[in-house]
């Protein structure tokens, strides 16, 4: 039989993946890093026993934080993710032109040091000129940016642990205060399967501070019931109102411009959720 | 930790569900099936070690098989469901108040009597006075069948065991046959990231058949991946053209006219596997 790595994604419920072996397990000044080479997806990057990205799926997570936002901003120079230590969205972000400063400020460097090590082609573009990396935190970078950013993405781990304050009402408004005048903001927010209460709150919030509110989804397998909900605040520019000369070339394996508004046509149950 | 159900969905990954019990375990003759009340999912059928459906995420499937193909077709009177013993999509058939008859084909008659003892509210409307249930080869129904049904559903398990033929280009050379000149059939085709030849086979065997093949896709959080496909063969309907007046109100938990497009914008790795 092997060895296992098993998740429970609820209390009743979870997956289980072979493990190869296990790469390295540490406890870091924030939270239990284990970085796993799992037989089906590849190397696995586990944070307090939860699945954070594997080499094989990882590309639809990073997609669809980056490209939605960047596609949805006519011009996006200025970019900040929060969270991401594994470099995903980064590497994603850089597929685009015009951006020319992409910051990733992570609070723990240890995600990002092992994310090199053992996700080089997650990782591989944190090197970029374009890119300025802090290990900081990102809450407190929230705090003390005003007018910045055209586009931020929250790449941030389950609210539980050293995420917990980037799902809070004052976050987003900290968020607000950051993006310039028509910035964007996009957050991973979890599965409406197992945690409907809280895509809900987190759309109440992100209303109160930005005009146009939108969740979009995602099919993720390794993520708690496969479908993942992405919540976008904007001041400005509606995601669904793209024109479509603005769809440039993109090398991806997800996203298209078709699925860019498809993602936003949300299941009956998951829509109710944002009403 | 008590009893846990796992799925072994490929050689090296899986899910895992708490068992309160178990309802029932019978080999019948044609596959091992088992009856669990789990306490994430309620009652959950499962054949041959395959999930099959459960209470809580039952909605996406049987009303993604049936509104997309049951809307595309103007005016579906005669229906046949191919498998489906638990009536979770003959359930969804008679909200179309259309269709005046809805044949079900199901080889396992265990299947249809369990699902009437531990899920009710799926198999519930199986004595409808429009149903008319045949425990049958599926199979060998399509064979003797000509120019009959409007719309044809093939609600089947994984091409091992008894669902071998259904995966076969004589079968849908057959269901071809089974149809109007007008008439559309969807079958259950299983998920990209684990069975993307499977997929590619199957679309490729319909578009010799049939002049419009379509691939879509929703989420099932239990089945494998959590990213389902659904290929449909139409000889004449275009489920991307279909007049917004025809979208006559539902009641529903995951279709609506808006996912009913969506649900065709492909991921693009799943694209490449329709080309």
């Amino acid at each position: 039989m092997g060895t296992w790595f098993t998740e429970k994604q609820t209390e009743n419920f979870g997956i289980t993946a072979k493990i190869n072996r296990t790469l390295e397990s540490k406890k870091t000044d924030f939270q239990q890093l284990e970085m796993l080479e799992t037989a089906e997806w590849g190397n696995m990057l586990v944070l307090d026993d939860m699945v954070m990205t594997t080499q094989k799926d990882e590309f639809v997570y990073h997609e669809m934080v980056a490209h939605v936002p960047l596609f949805t901003h006519p011009n996006p120079k200025n970019v900040l993710v929060v969270g991401g230590g594994d470099g995903g969205v980064i590497r994603e972000v850089l597929k685009h032109p015009q951006v020319e400063k992409a910051t990733l400020v992570e609070i723990d460097g240890d995600v990002i040091e092992y994310s090199k090590q053992y996700l080089p082609e997650i990782a591989g573009k944190l090197e970029n000129p374009r890119v300025d990396v802090q290990v900081d935190d990102g809450f407190m970078h929230i705090a003390k940016s005003e007018n910045e950013y055209d586009v931020i993405m929250v790449d941030s781990t389950e609210p539980v642990g050293p995420a917990v304050n980037l799902f809070s009402k004052g976050f987003y408004e900290g968020i607000a205060k950051a993006l310039k005048e028509d910035g964007i903001f996009v957050a991973q927010t979890d599965n409406p399967w197992f945690k409907a209460d809280l895509i809900q709150q987190v759309v109440s919030d992100v209303r109160e501070t930005f005009p146009i509110t939108k969740v979009y989804t995602a099919n993720i397998p390794t993520y708690p019931s496969g479908l993942w909900t992405f919540t976008m605040g904007s001041k400005k520019y509606d995601p669904l109102k793209v024109s479509e000369d603005r769809f440039h070339e993109l090398e991806t394996k997800y996203y298209t411009p078709e699925l860019h508004h498809a993602a936003f046509a949300l299941p009956k149950f998951v829509k109710d959720l944002t009403k």
